[in-house]
């Protein structure tokens, strides 16, 4: 569920408040004017080509399946290992670091989560087209937040994370928590955030550019969400030896084929993975199930198979892009499985809304910056196909009515 | 892991300080002086007939098994219905109320942790003998509480929890916590806790009790912690009709063999569901993975094979009382899957660790108000069966060498 941008958040909040307003008077205060994340739709009343929530398009590995009985059988009546031992080794076997530069989590979202309860250290920054959970978080904690505009073609400008932000930036994100959670030792930068590849743009900083950011802050945490990263993306990780600062994120949903399983983990300098030691056991010691620990453990013996369907993915990837433009598409050069593209003769709403009633969901967002485009999960082959077909028949018919474009 | 009293709580933490005190300069000052909780031991040295954890000795259910893998093989890769749709309505029908009233999470402690977060509302009152994550909560979210002693029996005294806090005592919450988490609107009454049966005693409070405390205080969030009420307890899960105020928190890792699963549930009124479920979605919306949801679903369709176990379990665990009494022993009358009971010939922590070098793993606990006992998990007959000869030989070995009970 990366990706929804800072007005996806603003509309699902609105949704959220139309659908959802409901609250008891018991919850405190602060939390009455939180604005929670709505997930992307996941409709019932038909059978879609899903391709809105990058997922995988492949089952997780016959070992996994197996791993899942055994697990059953044995021992789901046992608490898992809250230390997660044996995945750990084997991660950290497989990333090139030591078992304690590692932590694991119910899925990415609960390091990010804790990283802006408690690693923030001022105001954090992050860009305004992202995902759009960043914020969410940062209300949640109270945490003072700066977004930073990308450039007009969508990246990210490094330069932007390597100065301070100056006093108006600063007060500006102090006025916007209405003072509440601001230490009197006055208000500092804060923790970097950085999805890389960025959601839903698919674009990617360079690992120099990562190095320079890293740099620029060694008081502050860079954090580096990587979910997007083994599409065609250089990681980070390596760079988590030099710098005790740099927190990189990673997840099993996308490229191992396990969004259902909940498994994100982060690779860090270990005083950095001892801090998400230390709330994770204020919180929920146990917080990965066995189920999950078996399938993934199983999943890394065979990682061939997933690096394969990643190739897979990527290829697919960029005959969709190549296709779409030939439709006249433009398309960003997603190093992540999704495409982010916009149509020179329909609006990115309308696309949307015309692909749903023909069975194929994609990921619109209401943002203005963005409007223009959705975000395409890449399918299997065969889900691509009808896709583009699908696209096809939506642009004959909008050349035939004149185009919806300015409709 | 229910039931690690306050003062087990702090040997932890010195185990903590002492072990793992490990912390990056980037944690914010809040965080810094956190004592997070520390789970029981899960020693891999040898083969132990684990009994120390509050653990069922049975598998769960074939179905469960079947569930797995359509689960694993069809949808792993699919991220998991955030709402719960089909699980909450399972629970629904089977607990008498509607699904609007069911709140599903990632363990209990997930539940716990939310209502410390955001249904304090005061100062927060818990017995001094409970489970011993309670604190932890309140600390990382700097919500003052107030421990309130057991009657010598270990009761609990109902009007303990019926009149509110005296000045004295709210202003020494505030002394806690150097005034930090002080509105400028005073200290109040908060949130009141109790677990029925309450750990690590197997004692209950009635169902009149509970009305009795929830009509005390219905401007504050009365929170019945459940975890081991299927083994013969009352459950108070129909007052949540009457009582918009009553949150009641239950899990399937004791009485449904999941404790590997992860899965707890909270029973209660809609708008209360509604604060939790607002939190959840600025958290991790996606917080129960699909094997689990499937394994559970499974669980509930057998639900005869699960309380069939639970009534094996009382009768082992009232055959198991009545050994240790005739072996000299307290036993205290637990409603729990587990007994509390002290030798007149053997100190608690002697026992503890000569059954330990027997291979045979019980809980002790530190606190000098309860440490001449031990918790005993009530496992399968045949593990019962290797316990009480254990406690035979070493109580032989103790009368011999004229016993550990003064050395």
């Amino acid at each position: 569920m990366q990706g929804a941008p800072l007005s996806d958040l603003k509309k699902n909040n609105k949704q959220k408040i139309r659908n959802n307003d409901e609250m008891s008077r018991f919850l405190n205060e602060p939390y009455r004017r939180l604005a929670p994340y709505t997930p992307g739709e996941q409709p019932q009343d038909m059978k879609y080509v899903k391709l809105n929530t990058n997922e995988s398009p492949y089952p997780p590995s016959p070992g996994v399946i197996k791993a899942l009985d055994e697990a059953a059988v044995e021992r789901l009546r046992l608490y898992p290992d809250p230390e997660c031992t044996v995945l750990r080794e084997k991660l950290a076997k497989m990333y090139g670091v030591k078992p304690e530069n590692i932590y694991l989590s119910n899925g990415s979202d609960d390091i990010l989560n804790f990283a802006f309860m408690a690693l923030s250290g001022g105001v954090v920054r992050f860009p305004n087209i992202t995902y759009g959970f960043y914020p969410v978080f940062a209300d949640l904690h109270r945490v003072p937040y700066r977004t930073i505009p990308l450039r007009k073609d969508f990246t990210i400008d490094p330069e932007d994370y390597c100065h301070p932000l100056d006093g108006e930036c600063l007060r500006g994100a102090q006025q916007d928590l209405g003072g509440s959670a601001v230490g009197s030792d006055g208000m500092r930068d804060g923790m970097v955030v950085i999805a890389n590849p960025n959601a839903p743009t698919g674009l990617t900083l360079s690992e120099a550019d990562i190095r320079r950011i890293t740099e620029a802050n060694p008081d502050r945490v860079v954090l580096i969400d990587e979910a997007y990263v083994d599409f065609g993306a250089i990681s980070c990780v390596p760079l988590t030896k030099e710098y005790e600062n740099l927190l990189v994120v990673q997840t099993f949903s996308k490229s191992r084929s396990m969004a259902g399983a909940r498994l994100g983990f982060a690779i860090a300098d270990s005083e950095l993975i001892a801090d998400l030691n230390r709330i994770k056991y204020s919180t929920n010691p146990y917080n990965i199930n066995r189920l999950t620990l078996a399938a993934a453990g199983a999943a890394l013996d065979e990682n061939d198979y997933y690096r394969e369907n990643c190739e897979l993915i990527q290829q697919t990837r960029e005959k969709t892009a190549a296709e779409l433009k030939n439709l006249g598409f433009e398309v960003l050069p997603s190093k992540a499985n999704f495409l982010f593209a916009k149509s020179d003769r329909i609006g990115g709403g309308e696309l949307y809304r015309q692909l749903k009633a023909r069975g194929v969901l994609v990921r619109h967002f209401d943002n203005p910056l963005i409007e223009d485009y959705n975000r395409i999960t890449i399918g299997s082959s065969h889900q691509m196909r009808i896709f583009l077909e699908k696209v096809g028949e939506i642009l004959q018919t909008a050349n035939e009515g004149g185009g919806h474009r300015n409709a």
